[in-house]
């Protein structure tokens, strides 16, 4: 029995270091990758390490890619004049699986959060500056998420690069859509009303 | 950003051989396992290599172990003449949970499939008879799942071992404790009131 397997014990451990895996899911994954009868876990770990070499952040935002610049950064068609600033690369990714944006993005990898010793520094912040600095952007996009630190980041980032004359702008917070009211929470339906548009 | 990068594409699909991680939740793991900044990555590699070349199965009881015999098997205070079969290692794992058990364990891995091509030789059903054949076990708890297939494999293993004469039998299956009579299906009440006992 695995129970007394120190092997089997840190498989777990580091499955438990995974989003949204608990300790059950971590049990019954390290227990498939051991039992398996084909090669899945060999197939995992060569994936993992060929994507962990293969994959970058790109030089000009930030985000992850295989090519640098990243496929976004280096089509013309995008509109250059407009970036959307993320907090994570799943941001782009779901900002780009919506097919209406047609800008660039920047990616900050995190968001400040001084308690947890994440400032400027630990971020994209100065890149993101020096690309608007350089000139040729109009509008910059603040679309960290509604969080204390998400908020506060967006604060952050208006001031300093409202300092250098560009316009910026935050994504609209409100009810989703295809919701009701009765399903909003208070702060959500506080910002809808705040952020209400004449027709 | 990744959406074009092969390697990402990999690591996906990789992620989603695992048992219970969609395309979703593949995506979100692989993203992880590439922007995280410590080296979970590396970590989980690592942990996913040592457990396959530390782990394998017990040569008594065919169930995975870092150990050989496994810890079960060396346990002097265990019953031997008594053999609970199961599926999987996780079988083992939930019965030895629950703390009541004191006989030992057989792993068949897996359950007969003849449209898999599953048969006993596909399994550890030899070992099993081996086991038995060399004298000892007075009893054998058939655990294997409640579908089409396990019970296939328990009457299967009945009549086999049947004929060594020794008794077989098969755990019960009913209404879940703790729960009502509402939440259990057609199958399992009848299951119920068959395997009803005098009190």
């Amino acid at each position: 029995m695995l129970t007394d397997s120190p092997a089997f014990e840190q498989l777990i451990d580091a499955l438990r270091r995974l989003p949204g895996i608990g300790k059950r899911s971590a049990e019954r994954l390290a227990l498939h990758l051991l039992g398996a009868p084909g090669n899945d876990a060999e197939t995992l770990r060569e994936a993992i390490g060929e994507a962990r070499a293969r994959v970058a952040t790109c030089s000009v935002c930030c985000d992850l890619t295989e090519t640098d610049p990243c496929s976004v950064c280096v089509d013309e068609r995008r509109d250059r004049s407009t970036v959307c600033v993320v907090e994570h690369p799943s941001g782009a990714m779901a900002i780009e699986s919506g097919r209406a944006y047609r800008g660039v993005y920047h990616v900050l990898h995190g968001v400040l959060d001084p308690l947890e010793g994440v400032g400027p520094n630990e971020l994209t912040v100065e890149k993101l500056l020096a690309r608007v600095e350089a000139g040729g952007v109009k509008e910059v996009i603040v679309a960290t998420n509604a969080t204390a630190e998400g908020e506060a980041t967006a604060m952050y980032l208006s001031r300093r690069i409202g300092a250098l004359g560009v316009a910026v702008s935050r994504i609209a917070h409100g009810v989703p859509m295809g919701s009701g009211l009765e399903f909003a929470d208070n702060v959500t339906l506080t910002r809808a009303i705040e952020g209400r548009r004449r027709l």
